[in-house]
């Protein structure tokens, strides 16, 4: 284990009395909106229609392309630039794991490329306008140290970017490589046979926000009979700290098992991302998913919130995740050891969890899909 | 001139009725911020303070490297990433207009870096949550089609990018190009007895806001002895226009008559940016600035407006400026040829505005300084 990633581990939660803060400071309230807020896909499609190929804002996922960054040819013979944004709202209440986040969400897009070097990280920053002098002396400078180590543990530094008050908090980046032909992975090579590996739990959101249910006694009741408030919190760690992992290593491991494609799972869910590569294949195939591996307790809360909540459609496989694991197409006979060795590397396992098979381009969750406590 | 430059001309300006809005829809309503809003430069700094040279998210300009651009070199030899962002809230009612000044304003910090040729541009957006769906409908598709046409035009795309809901509308972008070492400029370069070059008039920022005055009878009584409302609308339509043409004349022409180093003049006034230029230098220089050209009429309205409504410093050098000129470093003996071929090709006048000196990194507005009318 690395000093930076001791250093992590052993970091004190964040606790805003020690920094002089309303002990009821939370960093989540200052936006309306939590994590994901992308104008709905429909609208933009909408928007897109009509101005061309020209001008592609949704990094091709949903215009057919399929590619989590843009691949750009530059006028130097053999090297493209490759590049992925994005940028969210507060979704956790730690601001340094909340930088920590963002970076690892802005990265993960390179990752499900096969792209294992950034060559630049711009950071995008939005101090909210309703912070007090102190908050946002707090708040501000932990986010941005988060976002900085994480580019460090990445191998990469932040140089430039753009700060600006607005009245949302607003954490994100840009991240930029730039590529020879052998330095990517088009995810467009899944054949029949494959199999699909995801890296990471599902459940982020669900996590998240049963975490704030627990400080509403009222909305905590509803779930009450599945899962204990020690539960919840435990679930919001494994979520937190899942969110704040760097996909890196599962590009490194993507390129040396010859993945036949990628994407990560973010704002369109596991399926909602699984569609989406199933859609650019160029052979006829589809995805089957059969088993979701679902972070500890968050299966059960899903449910019982579907009901008396909100139904956030985690088995539907439609729930939001913010840096989400890869969802990688491999040759099967490759997928044990890469899971084998992604365990070994990095301490968490990664899951065969569907089938490629031949078909018509797109994904679905078995009907009998098995879920795994994870 | 080019189709879409005809185009442009010949372009109706925004009426809302026109669109099924009210006609007093304003797309600078949708913010208490215009233009820029960048957090206080020496918050900024503070910020930065102890967070280590690996963040740096002020483009260098603060920071003693008086970069306009991040240049980052890569791991394929004699290859370098150069990359800027930028984005803030509307300031002209347009959306299209609004749109291209975006645009025009990202690519201007490549340009200040005699970077001609940029590879790819994010598109950033955050469409505002107060607005209807029916306004929505028609303000951000214009405002997308500004920014596209405003690429092409610099020879460029859009390949990318990420639109939210916000509060206030955002809209902005990262530019990149991938450069070999003969395909920027340094800025640090100046010697004594070299000139300093402006492309576009100074002025922008009281332009915008006495547009808005002269909707408010009660503020334009305080500034209609010195402009008619005639007046103001010419200066803004010509503000609007400046705002909107591209550095990229200028940054070509840099090259061919051997700049030794340029900046844009953006939110920091022509001084501050003329400063940040000053301290980075190489050799022991000042900068003596002895002309100040600024958009018709805007002269007296800022001095009038400084009395009775609120003190941009225009004629300090402070008054922020978007999508502002090159402030160039050339040999004396360029300079008339430079300004020569940039009106020639863009239809718009450069002007020799002070002096390199021997010194000590400072730049300072001469206390007999002249205003320039353009």
């Amino acid at each position: 284990m690395s000093e930076k990633k001791r250093q992590k581990t052993e970091r004190a939660p964040f606790d805003p009395v020690r920094h002089g803060l309303r002990a009821d400071f939370r960093l989540t309230r200052f936006t309306k909106l939590k994590g994901w807020c992308k104008v709905p896909q429909e609208e933009l499609l909408k928007l897109l229609a009509g101005l061309g190929s020209s001008l592609n804002i949704s990094d091709g996922e949903s215009l057919g392309a399929g590619l989590d960054c843009c691949v750009i040819p530059t006028r130097h013979e053999g090297i493209s630039l490759v590049q992925t944004t994005d940028f969210f709202y507060p979704l956790v209440d730690d601001p340094y794991d909340q930088g920590r986040i963002a970076c690892a969400n802005v990265l993960s897009d390179l990752y499900a490329m096969g792209v294992t070097d950034c060559d630049n990280l711009l950071m995008l920053l939005g101090i909210s306008t309703d912070l007090s002098k102190p908050e946002r002396d707090v708040v501000t400078p932990l986010m941005m140290e988060g976002f900085r180590d994480c580019a460090e543990e990445a191998g990469t530094s932040v140089n430039g970017g753009q700060s600006v008050l607005n009245p949302w908090f607003i954490i994100g980046g840009v991240a930029s490589s730039v590529c020879a032909k052998n330095e990517y992975i088009m995810p467009y090579n899944a054949v029949p046979g494959d199999v699909l590996v995801l890296t990471k739990a599902l459940g982020t959101q669900i996590a998240v926000n049963a975490h704030q249910w627990i400080e509403q006694s009222e909305t905590y009741q509803k779930i009450a009979d599945v899962i204990t408030k020690e539960g919840v919190r435990k679930a919001y760690e494994s979520a937190s700290a899942s969110m704040s992992r760097l996909n890196r290593i599962g590009a490194t491991l993507m390129r040396k098992y010859g993945a036949h494609g990628a994407t990560d799972v973010t704002g369109f869910g596991l399926l909602g991302h699984a569609q989406n590569l199933a859609k650019c294949q160029k052979e006829s195939v589809d995805f089957i998913i059969h088993s979701l591996p679902i972070i500890a307790g968050m299966s059960d809360t899903a449910k019982i919130a579907a009901k008396k909540i909100f139904d956030f459609k985690l088995h539907e496989g439609f729930s939001a995740e913010t840096s989400g694991g890869l969802l990688i197409v491999l040759p099967k006979e490759k997928a044990g050891a890469f899971c084998q060795e992604i365990e070994e590397l990095e301490g968490m396992p990664g899951w065969i969890i569907g089938d490629v098979t031949s078909g018509n381009h797109t994904a679905k969750i078995a009907d009998d899909a098995r879920v795994i406590e994870a």
